[in-house]
């Protein structure tokens, strides 16, 4: 393991990009920190890397069929390991595609028989020097994250606040460590979609909260049950506020990344401008960084987004 | 205008993204070299103001419906200058606003009754005042692409090739002057619409070639006459090479840019991917650098740009 590149020598910095007709919309100077452009194109990289890199085992597993399954077998193929990723049989052709590409394992499961959990609960007993990968409840993942608080800690300016989306919160918890290790105190915000509100009832009750059932939220990254235990453990302590963005929103944030910014943004990674239109109040006149988590979405689905007024 | 901020020092740098994806692909080492995010877009920023700041005159006065108009209008409102840009008056809603949101004067002329390039010497007659500018024409706006070539130069490793969008040759002497004066002999090659072939085929015949009339091409920041005389005097002494790209390659290189490196680009800056779908064997094997000098399209038009085989 010695061998392989560090995470910091492997990792793209994120694209910071001053927003000039955002800031003027919102009244906030704002930046964009752009993860689009990472390896794989979200930030998801950084835990994979730091996950596969990290521990001893020769093959990793994990459930995904999203960005942190194409992250994971990218990193595996770069560190020589073997990756196992489930995923619904019905899942979108492309996303089955991000995987194979780098040379991972696609297992399939039929939904209405099995879940996720598990058929990787299956697979790790059948093999039992994998390591099985969460996409945000492990220590690991916190560490990767916490490379991109530390970058937006080196800013040349220090921000007042920064916008994260929040799913599970492995991207917040990190952030949020990264933030402090490096003496920055900005205030950690999450935009969260209101479908699938757990982080916000989680924050207002001071205990963990969690969806019935995941949502159907445009924002497909941040559809989890609930934030992992110990990314609560962190985010209770250090969360100033979460916004919920409802759907109308979510989408008119990717317009606005298109028009206003020349950015190409998923649906989750466009969390932090809807957060702004749901609630610019706190964010006005202040310094304010919005981190665009990914951009990996569907041409098809992304020429719906463009149409003034779509909303999933 | 000592005082008013240099070009360096105001200019954002062009963002540089490595293109895994895509050089597998074209078996190049492919770098995106993008402006999308420059200062209203487009690279032409770096033109309309050194333009602006170099000349005494207290106004500037343009034609221009595209980057160029939009450009010079905040070059203008940053440097205090006045800013006057003749549009077809059937221009769209879009480009218009874009021109008179820093504030600068939009004079709509009826293009069936009068040419552009008749407004604006009634114009510079009325107000002698006023500097003319043209988009490309003029060794100032040489100059002020002169900066993107130096930072094509001071890549941690020299690219054996640049590929750039050729209209009227702002972009591509520019470059060339930059990356000569630095010490960089990277090879100059442009990419240009096969509907709008004049410097193809200036490059063929060694002497300026102009179009009867201005194509319909989806590069419409690409759909100039002909190179300007300035422009052609560099480029005829440093150009290796000029691809003809025909319209579904030109569409097929904004898709690529949308699914492969999560770029939104506009037809025009998509040229450079466009060269290497219509011709990549000058390329293979090589460290090349791709110019995406623009990211501003109408969202409708991206819609359709997304549908695969859309051409036009």
């Amino acid at each position: 393991m010695s061998s392989a590149p560090t995470l910091r020598e492997i990792v793209r910095p994120a694209t910071f990009l001053p927003a000039p007709r955002l800031s003027e919309r919102f009244a906030s100077e704002l930046t964009l920190v752009v993860e689009t452009f990472q390896h794989t194109g979200s930030f998801k990289f950084r835990a994979a890397y730091n996950v596969a890199r990290s521990v001893p085992h020769p093959r990793i597993l994990a459930a995904s069929s999203g960005n942190f399954g194409q992250a994971l077998a990218y990193a595996c193929r770069l560190l020589g390991k073997g990756c196992t990723v489930v995923m619904p049989a019905n899942s979108a052709g492309v996303k089955i595609a991000a995987v194979e590409r780098h040379g991972a394992t696609v297992d399939r499961i039929d939904t209405r028989t099995t879940t996720r959990a598990a058929r990787v609960a299956e697979l790790a007993r059948q093999d039992p020097e994998a390591y099985v990968a969460s996409a945000y409840d492990d220590p690991l993942v916190i560490q990767g994250n916490a490379t991109l608080g530390a970058e937006i800690a080196a800013a040349a300016r220090p921000f007042d606040a920064v916008i994260v989306p929040v799913g599970g919160g492995g991207l917040s918890s990190g952030i949020v460590t990264g933030l402090r290790a490096a003496g920055s105190f900005a205030e950690l915000w999450c935009a969260e979609p209101k479908l699938s509100n757990d982080a916000s009832r989680s924050f207002a009750s001071g205990s963990l909260q969690r969806n019935e059932r995941e949502s159907e939220s445009l924002a497909d990254g941040a559809r989890t049950l609930s934030l992992g235990d110990h990314n609560w453990e962190i985010l209770r302590a250090t969360l100033i506020g979460v916004v919920e963005v409802d759907e109308p929103q979510i989408a008119e944030g990717v317009r606005l990344l298109f028009a206003e910014a020349n950015l190409k943004a998923e649906p989750t990674g466009a969390l932090p401008i809807g957060a702004l239109l749901a609630r610019p109040g706190p964010f006005r006149g202040r310094r304010v960084a919005c981190v665009v988590s990914g951009g990996n979405v569907d041409p098809a689905l992304y020429a719906r987004l463009l149409e003034p007024g779509f909303a999933g």
